[in-house]
Order: C-alpha cells, then sequence, then structure tokens
C-alpha cells in the first residue's frame, strides 16, 4: 500500500521526446467508480493489478501487484471495459523530478499528458517549457474517466 | 486463470457441522458488477484479490492472486462497498466430493449455503441429506449483490 501524491498537465509541444525513452503501455478497467479503481496493466513483458481510492487534493491510496502477463492480457481483452486505454509513455528526467508523458493512441487519439510524482503536496519542482495547464483536478482526464468518454468525442 | 464450476444449494439442517472444520471468512468488493467482480478476501492469516467474469451457466472465468494479509484488511475497511461479507465456512467431504457451507453473519445472519466446485456442468455427485434447493442460477445469493441487497432485507 502506499500513498500516491500526483500533479497532471497538458503538453504544449513535442520537445519532451529529446531524452526520453517510450514504452508501449495497455490498460483496462475492471472498476471505473468514483470511489475506487481496479486497474489492469501490461507493458514491456510485465503485468500489473492497481488498486486506486478516491483522491482528496492530489492523493490517494494505492495499492499494486504483480500478476502473470497472460492474465493481464487476458482480463484486457475479455474482462475489462471496452474500449482499453493504449498509450506510448515516455520516461524523462527535468531538474532532478521524473516526469511521465502518455500520448494517447486510439479513441483518446491527440491527447498528450505530463504526470509528475511528489512527496508532498505543496513541493516545489521545476517546470519544463514544454509543459502547459494544470489539470489535476479534472476528472474528464482520469484514464478511468477516459474509457467512458474518450477525448476524440469532446 | 481458471474456470469455476460451481453448483449451490440452500442448507436444511445443521448436521453438515458433525465433522467440518469452520474457518471465519471476512470479503469486500471492489467491484459488485453483472460483467465483473472483484473480491477482496481474508481468511486465517492469508489475503487474496479474485477478479471473476460474467457467469455462463455455472461457470465463469477466475483469477486469483496473493495479496499481504495487512493490504487486504485495509482494503476490506477502506475501499470495498460497505458492509463487508462476514461468514463462517465449513470444509466437509460427502462421498468423494468437497463441500463447503457458509453460514453467513452480521447483515446476512440467517442464510445457510452450500457449494460444490465440478470439473464439467453435467457431473454427477452425491446428495447429502441436509442439502436443500438448488439455487445456482439465483443471482440473488451471489456474494457480490448480498453486499447491496443483505439478506436480512428480503
Amino acid at each position: 500500500m502506499s500513498i500516491e501524491i500526483e500533479k497532471k498537465f497538458l503538453v504544449k509541444s513535442n520537445e519532451y521526446k529529446a531524452f526520453a525513452k517510450p514504452v508501449l503501455f495497455r490498460q483496462g478497467y475492471l472498476s471505473t467508480s468514483f470511489e475506487r479503481t481496479v486497474r489492469v496493466r501490461r507493458y514491456d513483458d510485465k503485468g500489473f493489478i492497481t488498486i486506486k481510492g478516491k483522491t482528496n487534493n492530489c492523493s490517494r491510496l494505492e495499492y499494486e501487484y504483480c500478476i502473470p502477463i497472460e492474465d493481464a492480457d487476458n482480463m484486457l481483452y475479455n474482462l475489462c471495459v471496452q474500449p482499453i486505454i493504449e498509450k506510448i509513455r515516455y520516461f524523462l528526467v527535468y531538474k532532478g523530478y521524473e516526469w511521465i508523458v502518455d500520448e494517447f493512441l486510439g479513441v483518446n487519439e491527440g491527447l498528450v499528458v505530463a504526470e509528475i510524482e511528489l512527496k508532498d503536496e505543496k513541493e516545489c519542482f521545476g517546470k519544463p517549457d514544454w509543459l502547459g495547464s494544470e489539470i489535476t483536478s479534472d476528472t474528464r482526464y482520469y484514464n478511468s474517466n477516459l474509457v467512458n468518454n474518450p477525448y476524440k468525442t469532446w
């Protein structure tokens, strides 16, 4: 169990790609409720199931467990709410902080968001030039909500 | 991943207790939807998360993973739909088949059901004297439904 504190932003340009490593992520949801989400995810050769509680400010309870990748694939295509989320995730570091940038594919193509994980909600961090406006509290951008209300339909 | 085939019955008398071992089970749900349930369970000193698909006849997809018991307890009381399910489970064998009998507690007190797991939907098995009518396809008796519609309110 952990407490996850993260902030989320739109992305203005693709400069973030210069030094970033891209990885394909596929994820789907077994629960997309406001109170609790249950996510199945696979990337590289790894599978995970992740349970997250309700967001208070920008933090929430999180539990994550490794699962066999065959189970993850099977649940993504046979049990999760459809369509699943597909995105290219870029990992990069700016002024000592790790950022992740997600380029969504499929029904959410065109959407690019950046996230930073913090130890404290009030922590200060440098903002890279390619960073757009903050969307931490805009629930439309929750991955769990992009399943039921994809970006292309906005 | 496995396919679970089980039949469920009401229980007419408490003769099943004679040779059975009782274990306290606590379980709660992170999803109680018809399409997919996500269950957190703890008994003895073990914790589990279990995902089940939609029931077709009496079989359905099932995935189960061990999790730390502290996580199970934390999710049961802080994340699962309330109230959680509490029951005394009895394990016993009758004519070569393993039966489990659940005596529900709390908001489901008074309900006692017996389950048998089969390899094939058409498999034959002996019925003990204490067994009542079959309720396999009565969705009210699903543990996931007893959360939202407890037995005492029927």
